[in-house]
């Protein structure tokens, strides 16, 4: 059910929270003008950092609006320091948390409706909208977000990207 | 139903096949050896492009296994060209078509039990196992084959990551 699928978005959304925790603090440590990590790319044509943390919060937002029928608060994206995308991801888990369980009923089978880039718009069944568009979305800015950091010598790991899994004892 | 992310989980392996197809004519159109491709990685304590893809097809691989009670084919993991790592990707695709739906009857509240590194063993129940430690560690580990390949001015977009998904007419 699309519904359960919620409190993994909010893990992966606090797991970017702290990934971006550790990039502010290795640019304190070593000196380095924050804006310089969040400006990063991993190449010229690519997005830079502060972009795919406002992708991946709003590859969570839209999706969830789009599933539930509810609206999504709107972001100027705007945010170019640490402690902007921070808001920027709270704002969005806050959103995340107000979705109930009851604007998710049938929507595995509605048809979504939404933009693949300026010129596209493009349709899913709801189920396939969420494991095929949506996570896959949120995963790949995340991941890059990741890799941007780490590739400019950010002491992060895998285990902070899968933070808060539920392990059993 | 664990079963029905089997189609996703193929679909995101296919993609990265197409990945690394583009790598490959990419290294030939700009008469790069692929070595320098394959062994590519995007910072000198990360794993290079052909254990990326190594990674990949064992999240999916030793995840269906796992969640399933059926034996994985074993792979040696000495694939150094794109030919070979597309057969591991081929291989892979072939086991987890022959997962059945009657294996995966109970596995989402099955108790799975996995190595993380050497050293540590973890426990999930199979629902959290296939939502929080499997696809995130495959999209992981493909969309870092993709920001390899991208950083290395590979003409990939996103568009190839995601191909395969079940848009509607």
């Amino acid at each position: 059910m699309i519904v359960q699928s919620i409190p993994d978005v909010i893990r992966t959304l606090n797991a970017l929270s702290g990934l971006l925790e550790k990039g502010a603090a290795s640019a304190q440590a070593r000196k380095i003008d924050p804006l310089v990590l969040t400006s990063a790319r991993l190449a010229p044509d690519m997005f830079a950092l502060a972009r795919q943390v406002q992708i991946s919060c709003d590859a969570a937002k839209n999706g969830f609006a789009r599933l539930s029928g509810v609206d999504a608060p709107k972001f100027e994206d705007t945010e170019t320091t640490f402690e902007q995308l921070q808001a920027r991801i709270a704002k969005t888990i806050d959103f995340l948390r107000s979705v109930t369980a009851e604007s998710l009923v049938g929507s595995e089978d509605k048809v979504v409706t939404f933009p693949a880039g300026p010129e596209r718009v493009l349709k899913m069944k709801g189920n396939a909208y969420l494991t095929q568009w949506m996570l896959p979305n949120l995963y790949f800015h995340t991941v890059t977000a990741y890799n941007i950091l780490r590739h400019n010598g950010v002491d992060v790991g895998k285990m902070d990207y899968l933070k808060g899994a539920d392990f059993l004892p």
